[in-house]
């Protein structure tokens, strides 16, 4: 192991064989491996990186741990998948239709629901007066049975008050406003941080420490222009891609 | 210290205090503590996220470096800065203008160049064959001496023989296709993924260990659709938002 490899080891602890598996991951998706169709060996990218083995073998469990990865016997590791999910931002974003047929079975779960006061933060989004009465969503999706993003969302009560039942029989926010006679809506701005994942989105997700989230922060709106929906999405980072269409 | 967060704490080690920190950061930008303009006291802080005022003390010594928070003898945390960067991303996304005048100063810098033959993923970008010439200009970008983001752009050799000369002399991409000819020119595609920075992110953005960035890979194109710029831009996640305008 080089001296400076076995400076970030000490500096950052347990995380750097999440820094190891992030540079993997992206060689994976850059079709750096694509000759052969498999990882280098566990000593060769111990050399790459300058870390020892141990660590690369936890980088490589990770990201089998993902479905990126299959160790085969006697072999090596074998590439199983090349691609994040790719989620694409635009005026019409759908969810479900965003992620299209790139998963097999899409999921978008009701976790919670409930009625309460606007804060400033959401009154504002929504152009509601401050205290007026909105309806909460939190939602898991999941792509084939990985977590792919949890959310929540807030709705004017008064214009949808029947979204969270919509939304528990029909499980798409599309669907559940066209059941609220709102046949289609855009994006109308979209906000993206990232941040390491906290202690509630680990769970969720099924992410490990130090793991990090997109946070999107949108607002929908319909085609007159006013605010139906505002919402916080966190995407596993691992897992996602956005792309922007402009 | 709470039992969930002396566990978390012994799982994640280091990364603990950044995770404080961000949270911090996001209730600072929500404006949770606009009421007072101060954080509120390390022991409560503590209480609030479970974990010792150590812990705490870090992340807010963290937040104080990026600026957003000042200790004032005698009365605790003194928010000094709200908000991150915020860098637009539209049809017509242009580095300097993007960031307008949210910084006094803004800097586009050189570290390097070279002549090379396009790989098959940048002629693909560029709609070059590969291993036709291309130019790669690696910047630094900076607001107010912070790095704010470190790029790699590819160009075709043959189309802008001069683009690092110009960039050398006008430290702006935007004049740089000017003086090239290329008068106008608009963002065709962008995709976002964030990840752990590596060790050269890390050095080049001053971030410390288990810091995020935010990769935008986007093609510039001529007003007939004709790609001219291929891009990979590392924003450090702390100091920075995207919004998105569809």
């Amino acid at each position: 192991m080089t001296r400076a490899g076995r400076m970030v080891e000490r500096q950052i602890g347990v995380a750097l064989w999440r820094q190891i598996a992030d540079r993997i991951r992206l060689s994976i998706s850059n079709g750096d491996y694509d000759a052969t169709g498999m990882a280098p060996p566990e000593t060769v990218l111990a050399a790459q990186f300058g870390v020892n083995r141990h660590t690369v073998r936890s980088a490589l469990a990770s990201l089998a741990d993902e479905g990126l990865v299959t160790a085969v016997q006697g072999r090596g590791t074998m590439i199983t998948r090349k691609e994040r999910l790719n989620f694409p931002i635009s005026r019409r974003t759908r969810f479900s239709q965003g992620l299209g047929n790139q998963a097999r079975d899409l999921e978008a779960r009701l976790l919670d629901h409930a009625q309460m006061p606007a804060t400033r933060e959401i009154a504002d989004a929504l152009g509601l007066a401050p205290g007026a009465p909105c309806i909460r969503l939190d939602l898991l999706s999941s792509a084939d049975g990985r977590g792919v993003s949890c959310s929540t969302s807030y709705f004017s009560a008064e214009r949808f008050p029947q979204i969270a039942a919509h939304f528990a029989t029909l499980g798409s926010i599309t669907r559940s406003f066209a059941a609220s006679g709102l046949d289609d809506y855009v994006r109308a701005s979209t906000e993206i941080v990232a941040r390491h994942a906290d202690a509630n989105e680990l769970v969720l997700l099924k992410l490990s420490p130090g793991a990090i989230v997109i946070e999107a922060q949108a607002i929908n709106a319909d085609l007159q222009g006013r605010p139906v929906q505002y919402s916080r999405t966190r995407f596993a980072a691992d897992r996602v891609k956005l792309t922007i269409e402009t």
